[in-house]
């Protein structure tokens, strides 16, 4: 499987993952451990609430778009790092969802102090089969560089 | 159980979240469904990486943190509800740390177009049992205006 290096990213770079199809079981099962909230967890009582009906969690539609980077390809050497973004939730996302990621990349900047490396700004939108945008993250990314091949 | 709405709140205001212990097994079982990396699944192989050993997922970090938040009172009218904020990890998570969210306000406004609500911007940090930052979470909520009382 190749590997990406620094050097081999740039700016308008594209790249698709595969899909993710939730479902109703799904949600609430991450939802009791992690986000236990009546609009997450339960039918019935999420009709009466601001989502007006069962939502996943944002931090869940977060974790399945990093399940679906993570099954990208081609993939980047060293790993999916990320040092911390910015991250929205335009609408909600709902049990039937096929989640897909595409991911562009915005900036490659070597690192000033670490000649090892450098950092990459990717934006990546998680779609619904309606193609609504259900996140948008804007993820800054350690990437190492090619290492030097001594002659 | 009382809970806040946006009249409620104000710049300044601070909430402590109870504690989560975070142990191997917890951190690979989320790495194994949502971010399956060696340096998240994988002790041994975890040591020839970025981490230097087994780290916990970021995502798996924040999605704690919310779960945390879930359980800070008191809590906001209509749940905690999040359109988005911006992320980041100052450190990794290891096994046996112990995390503790502390949330401040630092702003609280009144939506122009829709008069029953409004945004508040809570910084979060998430620490672990030494004090060290494992995540800085500014997050934009949506939070209800109290009703108003009919004579």
């Amino acid at each position: 499987m190749t590997t990406l290096y620094l050097e081999d990213l740039q700016p308008g770079r594209v790249f698709v993952s595969p899909t993710h199809t939730l479902d109703v079981e799904q949600i609430k099962t991450f939802a009791r451990q992690f986000d236990p909230q009546p609009f997450h967890t339960d039918e019935t009582a999420a009709k009466d609430t601001f989502f007006g009906g069962l939502a996943a969690s944002g931090w869940h539609t977060a974790a399945i778009t990093m399940k679906l980077l993570t099954a990208t390809e081609p993939g980047i050497a060293g790993g999916l790092i990320g040092a911390g973004g910015e991250i929205s939730w335009p609408q909600p996302t709902r049990p039937g969802d096929v989640l897909q990621v595409t991911s562009e990349i915005l900036e490659v900047k070597p690192s000033r102090s670490k000649p090892d490396r450098g950092s990459v700004i990717m934006r990546s939108e998680t779609r619904n089969q309606r193609s609504e945008v259900l996140q948008i993250l804007t993820s800054r990314l350690i990437v190492p560089r090619r290492p030097i091949q001594v002659a």
